[in-house]
């Protein structure tokens, strides 16, 4: 129905699936969204969700040069920019068959001069994607509150120097989470681009930290008010724009969540590219996540790790899907969570037909690695090789220590038992060179 | 007496304070025992202590090249070797001032080909240091069990693939909590490099996790066994010689000892440049492990952070060495810590006077931070910054916040009721502009 | 004159020098123009220069924020803005007693709607700033055009992709060059923030650096034809906003001028955090500049090496700053060149008192740095322990190597004959610690 | 023959190709010497080379650790080492059919007690080699000095502070160039891991640069002498061991070589590991060669861009050994040089079979990137997307900025004639993802 309505992209056919063969620009390779993988439609699998700001509100500006992007809604402005992009959003969503999308609340509706006319615009917005959603199959993934690029969070949000900025935050995580309830969102998210410091020599560590968890009860407390029941995600990331982020990593905020007794009410959203921002693969903190039973949602992208910044590329390096998909089939998927191209196309990238080609491009890599990471899974490839590597643990003084029944003194009358310790190679080059093969081998799948 | 017993540095005169113009390289210029900074000794405020292995058993080689430290011992080996360096080291403790020392096992002596062998040597050269510390000042800050270096840890120690390595591992720290208890050792580290991954290809990371927590259960339970009663420190480091280390910094490590319940039992020995490597300040990771209750001691050296690797240069950097000092100083001292000198001379100072020249460079260098940190504590100096910037909670809105006593509702309603939002400038530059009047007036103080 | 006709900053007093023990805030503590350090004044050995672009133009935005900078100013627009900005340019300049200013093309003047119009607006306050300039001591260190913050640069200028872009970045510094002759200017700058590639996968690189070296031939031609002579300089900086940017650091640069015979026109204007974002020190950058004789200018600021952007802070780094006053003072000074504060204050120094007090610390830093360097260039400090370093080029075969005078043959004769080599040591320990004593008797001095 | 007489790895088989699908560990996949893809069978593209120092010398220790590598030579030492060495040298090169090897000459033979020692044992090694050489089809790539290990290094070679090192080094290479002579070597290489240096504060830049191309001269002059006639190579690398290295990049380099007029003598051996240390990609450093005329030799491997030193990882992604092979095809090959396999298994990798896992990666993974890149070329792939893009330098204002035949006054005409300009996309996006499908059907290739 919104496809008759709305033609910003008219240029652009519907997406559908076309095979590893074909050359069109404009078709699926990989992602078929009902074929089968792993007893689940690759749909089920995937959970792909557009990210309203950086497909419908950015301009590709980058701090030294103002934005290329060039938009069907240009001409326009205020609410009626806003409205414009919603007719768009559910064009292009609906064209490149994402299930879902997610925004920030100033993503689809302008902030007005004053809390309540900011208010207002929201409702506004909302209703009309309401309206919207009723013929659509296009569901919310999860929605947040901007609370990064207003003047007034200089100093953090939650976390700020000022109390008055403070309250002003819970006000728009409080609409926020109304939203969430209204729109049926499937998670809320809080990814804390202010919360931290710029400097210590000003800083109040400890009140923040304090302050930062009454603000997360507070948000629990009110969306249980309001009967709304979304997962909760914190999103970490070190350090852009703040010189230090209190969500650094998976880890740093699993310590604060644990400190202040929030651990049962957060899950993470883990972004490839604030990963390796902070030191780590994107496996590593889906792994880090997945051990500690909180891996919620992903943002699906990729970094340039010759680069010091958040560079949220479309996602199309292989080994990268393949490893997080294989985390994630191993978490027996995200649950309530998904996949969200937090991904913005180059600032090269500037034509309508870019936000195609960027996320087919994504979406063919992840259903790749989706494909690739089942069939290893299937094949037992990771569990045969841990399972050989660790099989000293399954008897004898090695089942004792698993199961936590031995002691310094036993174990020590082992050691000096023994004369000289096997080891087996870690093979990682031959391992290396079968993920290769499995690989390439993705088109007889 | 030591110092008549050995003339291993016989070129070196005993070093003493000489004051701020003195330029008799073989003297301090700030260090001075027994001056009194904020109500103690600059003796008990520092704590300082030599590293053994950096020290005495080390010899400047790097992954490119063979050692170039020329050292008057060097002719010996073997238990010979073993000994000499308690000799000398005992002479040099004494000719720097330094109250402490440190050690992991294989640094004071060698390897057997046995555990139990091992063990002999080991008791050997304990027998001879206690006989030393009779004599001398000089006491045990800490010990730890190197479990790193030898082929058998490839694959970690207490995260070993091989239970057998895991039982190794035990009975080297069983060992390391009876030697420490037998030379009164104030506490006891735990510095994981081996306990890691190289590749999640290969590795079952929550069989790790349980086992490493299992180890340190053990490793507290052994102690009071055997009535010893040393503060337990974990020493984070992110990502050497591990491509990733499970104590990548005080918040990780953090968090792992909340999930096992371990918290109570540990503090953390921050080294400046592991916490560079982290992307973290030292600093940052001085106020995370205070403001978590858990700063325990310090290894005292500095990084280059255009480099990407451990370079454990003697602090010489004043900023660094004041803003740690006010760490501690606002922790109440380090307790039973100290400012271990886990720093070791370039390859290009390769002749035994260097040694003296780099500890003299930096317990100067902390005895001016001290000094300069304590000048700014009873001035207030950033107590006044704070308290200024964070005065919105002290009354209003603010101090509900702060009590835990308001709501997303009332926040709102605040939010709602507040035409604009007053900010107060975060004056970085004036501030950073003060503390160098700071530093250049130490000579005053 | 100036200063009674424009009072945007009537809560600030002129500036003037009081000393190293003034409280004051709106004071020197070091910089004393009329002072005589090395033969010469302050003001005549540290030529500082205002940044018009982050003085007077940017607003303190970052890419996940809006600006927070409260101007006097921030009430106009258009060319009232541009001229409003001229006055207080003035003003500031002339209070923080700073004898140059430099500039971009669109600093001062907004673009019109077309290259005309912005060539008339950039008339109207060229004119505007000449006048000012008459009965004012301030001077133009040097201007530049902004060939990067215009959509058409999204590939580059003078590498572009687009012939079109490319002359239209050519009639940019054609009046560039015009607007430099018209008032004075000493050099002129190229800073090329867009030439390079964001992907090898779309560039023919080679064309493009045919092109950039035509393009820079062309200037020296047009400047020569209007009789206009400047010092040109270009500015490395590796990776931002570009991935890749082919003015990389001072090495690379050189490498570029020479493949195309340009390297007796061009001089470098070397920014410190330009060079750690390089990988090297600011000091390495003003070496190798100084090594090839082509140390032009300075854009004096800081970086925060922990971070992988370019953070232009204030410069206050007092081991920083007298590195790099080593480095001009041995260069004999920076000729036409200045020290420019290329630094803006951090988003959180949002107010107009923040700009005096980061000029001030920064300006007090480098006159700290000036003395210190000084002194020990008086004492040879350096000088000595490079001429003991090296002695064995002093004489014998050394002096034959020196001389170019020997060949392989005969060095290994002389290498076949030696039994051992004799090493001193490098000493860098003891070295910082006589750089500390250095700078902590500054205040002697 | 020398398969008959040595059987250090009987375990392994000879390595043949048996195609995509093969499961067999001691089988190439892609690699099939004979196969022809761009004209020229897959050994004459690829010209294959076995690094001695990482396959036979070294044992996997890191500077945390002691080796690790478990190999049928432990046993032995001194000269029975060094001959067992070449024995199984000749063994594994011939069964993983690597055309080519490389060594420094302490890989092959030990240090004596004196130069002259040294090059006796040198003597003995190369006759022996020699021997094999004639009934084997194994050649010599390149060899080099070691002048990095030995302590008399600790302050460079060529750029010592001590003119007895220089000495002692030209010693060295000259005997280099004698034995690489003798053996029929292709090219000459020179890294300068110690050439740089550790800190500006006790170095005389100048002097080393001036130093350093004297000793280029005269190697090259020497090499005249004897008739001998390699492709001196040098090999950039930037900041390990030495905290600067003079040969920083290839850009660097360039620099170095233009302004001592030696720019007619080089090329370049670029390593991958090497190119990110120094913040570039592969590629970027091939591109750069490539475009000065200088690609003269490969060294093999990979990186972790997550970590900050050299891993020298076998290389096994294959998006960077497909770029890596376009810009060797579009370089016409290397000519004398070839891939070599500076790489080395990884610690946990200690067997003997994975030093071939670790070959047959590497090999299997630069096969497929020739398959990939040759099938690009042949498509025009990058050729037309590059010429689309540039256009406008064919005809007009474009094709007379190329010819160098317009000026600042005619490019402004033009600029002013314009009322827009017109851009096309860069489309990265979509480039990705045909590049995925040009690597995914490598299997019908
Ligand atoms: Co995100
Ligand atoms: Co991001
Ligand atoms: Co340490
Ligand atoms: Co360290
Ligand atoms: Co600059
Ligand atoms: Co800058
Ligand atoms: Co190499
Ligand atoms: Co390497």
């Amino acid at each position: 129905m919104t496809k008759t309505q709305s033609a910003y992209f008219k240029q652009v056919p519907q997406i559908a699936y076309e095979g590893a063969a074909s050359t069109n620009s404009y078709a699926f390779k990989y992602y078929n969204p009902e074929e089968k993988v792993g007893g689940k439609t690759m749909e089920e699998q995937l959970r792909f969700s557009v990210a309203y700001w950086h497909t419908l509100t950015q301009d590709a500006a980058d701090p030294f040069g103002a934005g290329t992007a060039e938009r069907p809604w240009d001409h326009l402005s205020g609410m009626d920019l806003a409205k414009a992009r919603v007719e768009a959003a559910f064009e292009f969503i609906e064209k490149v068959q994402a299930p879902f999308f997610c925004f920030h609340d100033i993503d689809i509706a302008p902030e007005g001069s004053s809390l309540r006319e900011t208010n207002q615009n929201l409702d506004t917005i909302v209703s009309m994607i309401k309206e919207y959603m009723k013929t659509s199959n296009t569901k919310l993934l999860w929605n947040t509150a901007n609370m990064f690029t207003h003047p007034r969070f200089v100093s953090g949000a939650a976390t700020s120097s000022n109390a008055d900025v403070y309250a002003h935050a819970a006000a728009k995580v409080k609409k926020g989470l109304e939203v969430g309830k209204e729109l049926g969102a499937e998670n809320y998210v809080f990814w804390g681009g202010r919360e931290g410091y710029e400097t210590l020599l000003n800083t109040d560590m400890k009140l923040e930290f304090d302050n930062l968890a009454k603000f997360y009860h507070m948000a629990i407390d009110y969306a249980k008010e309001i009967n709304f029941d979304p997962q909760f995600l914190i999103e970490p990331k070190p350090k852009e724009p703040t010189t230090h982020q209190y969500d650094f990593d998976v880890a740093t905020s699993t310590s604060f969540l644990y400190q202040y007794g929030l651990q049962d009410h957060f899950k993470f959203n883990i972004e490839a590219n604030h990963a390796t921002l902070a030191g780590h693969t994107f496996e590593h903190e889906l792994r880090t996540a997945r051990t500690s039973g909180m891996l919620g949602s992903v943002d699906a992208n990729q970094g340039d790790t010759l680069l010091g910044w958040d560079t949220d590329e479309f996602p199309t390096d292989l080994y990268s899907t393949t490893l997080a998909m294989y985390e994630i089939l191993k978490n027996d998927g995200l649950g309530r969570g998904g996949l969200n191209f937090d991904a913005k196309i180059r600032r090269g990238s500037f034509k309508p037909e870019d936000l195609f080609h960027a996320h087919i491009a994504g979406m063919d890599s992840f259903a790749i690695g989706l494909k690739v990471a089942n069939k290893m899974i299937e094949d037992n490839f990771f569990e045969d090789i841990v399972a050989e590597r660790y099989k000293t643990f399954d008897s004898g003084i090695g089942a004792k220590i698993k199961e936590g029944t031995t002691s310094f003194a036993e174990l020590e009358k082992h050691a000096l038992s023994m004369d000289s310790i096997d080891h087996a190679s870690g093979e990682l080059e031959r391992i290396k060179a079968r993920i290769n093969q499995y690989l390439l081998r993705v088109n007889e799948l």
